[in-house]
């Protein structure tokens, strides 16, 4: 029974929790129904696109219409139980961190899969993670979130160095995966638990530049 | 003299009134020429580039120079002739609507002719109609218009049903081509005329979440 | 020893010279380190890869790493070194240039060896040099300074033309890249030298029509 394998409900809920996160910030910009769907649908599939692109391969998400029911349902429930979706912020959270890390083991494989080297593996891991939301902050003309707030591209680094090492201490396969998934998690979640943050890059608006 | 074709017209209308509500929107914004030429080049072909990425095809601008050349002239006719521009707003609005129309159903047809289903095909319509509109946004760092004005894209995705509905009725090829064509122009001068809305989502903006 | 041939060493700078760019925009925005490297590294590479997908090809960057680390050298310079990056305002915008002139260049020789047209290959110079910039100024969200400043992407019209002309005329492969480049850099040297832009597109914010 493939299509209930443990991983794919795992991966349903990822996809899930990052339409959400689009959902939520369109319709704090007061986007219709249809522009809300538009943003989710960017936010969970966007960078899993940019990545096939990049690949050759054809967007995944075109072979299997369960990321765009996914999102549908999203959705619904934004427009429906709007206030328990409140209540479960830690939640959505939760199932965010799953789906950064799926989408970074999911993006390193694939890409592997295709004959890329580690180094690109590893681009495609945070490609595949972190795009969806950069694309998502772009649509509502905010600077994306990555950029600035708490660790998040680097747990999707730090889960792809880990698949790595255990890759090279000769862990089968299934380990190395569980081992990245658990990466990502702990990282993202210690990372907002103790507001833990790149330091910034001090710069001011009159270093522009010549250009 | 298939160059010559009507529909060919229609289409070189299309990609001209996408051009032209590019380069207006640049305008306003205190863009050169060049910019402008930028803004209503990538409203005009941004969709369709983006659907052929995603179906692994050339992008069709790179194989036929008309639709640069009718960006070319919509530069022309905004520098030199804006005031009768202006009195045109109608007009323009009407190929705008046949162009959508257009660009809807040959995103379809070419989804088809690559083998994807149904669905694929439908959003592949949407996106061919709607992605340079939000292209044309992103770059002169709007929120783009179709998340929260009159149905638009909802008028392609409306046309897509009516190709799908009249195919499985047996319809021959011409003749589910210009059903789709009429629903999506009717749907959208329907919506504009009575300032038909899809509902906005509900949200403040402190309900961003963790995220 | 073609890996010390004296264009790589002028791509790795132009390379290098773009993500500063990125880098320093990102900075005055107070972006994290990651933040602004993903900037650098945008800007540095999204024209060659925008080119990439669009001709079939897989993106430059995938192959070799030295785009990858001439971002990090390039991030490394501006966190340590950023007082004297001011100082060099003006080096940065001579390596800048040549960055622009040698990207066109590689642009639209790598579109004729995929067997396009002339003016596809003159398209594909510009996105090659300009794209990035753009790409940098969506992801921090301001209108893109090259809609608008003085003469950057026509400098890389002037040199594709220069191409053009050149092989025409029969010169050889070698001199007709020197000639290009040199009219790409002096195009660009004396716009800035003499504030030299392009017309602004007049209109105002009540022009933007029905759509």
């Amino acid at each position: 029974m493939e299509f209930l394998r443990f991983v794919d409900i795992l991966e349903f809920l990822g996809t899930f929790a990052f339409s959400i996160s689009g959902i939520r910030l369109a319709s704090a910009k007061q986007f219709d129904w249809f522009g809300a769907f538009v943003i989710g649908f960017a936010t969970a599939v966007g960078g899993g696109t940019m990545r096939d692109l990049m690949l050759d391969q054809t967007p995944f998400w075109m072979i299997n219409p369960i990321y765009i029911i996914s999102t549908g349902i999203a959705l619904f429930v934004v427009i429906f139980y709007r206030k328990i979706l409140i209540r479960l912020n830690y939640t959505i959270f939760t199932f965010d961190a799953i789906g950064l890390a799926l989408f970074t083991v999911v993006g390193i494989e694939k890409t592997l899969a295709c004959g890329f080297p580690f180094w690109v593996a590893l681009i495609m891991g945070i490609i595949t993670g972190c795009v969806g939301g950069i694309i998502r902050d772009v649509l509502i003309t905010e600077i994306p979130l990555i950029f600035r707030k708490e660790i998040y591209a680097l747990a999707s680094l730090v889960g792809g160095l880990f698949y790595f090492a255990s890759d090279l201490a000769g862990m089968p396969a299934e380990a190395t995966k569980v081992i990245a998934v658990i990466a990502v998690i702990l990282t993202r979640v210690i990372a907002v638990r103790f507001r833990i943050s790149l330091p910034i890059l001090k710069g001011s608006e009159d270093e522009k530049g010549i250009e």
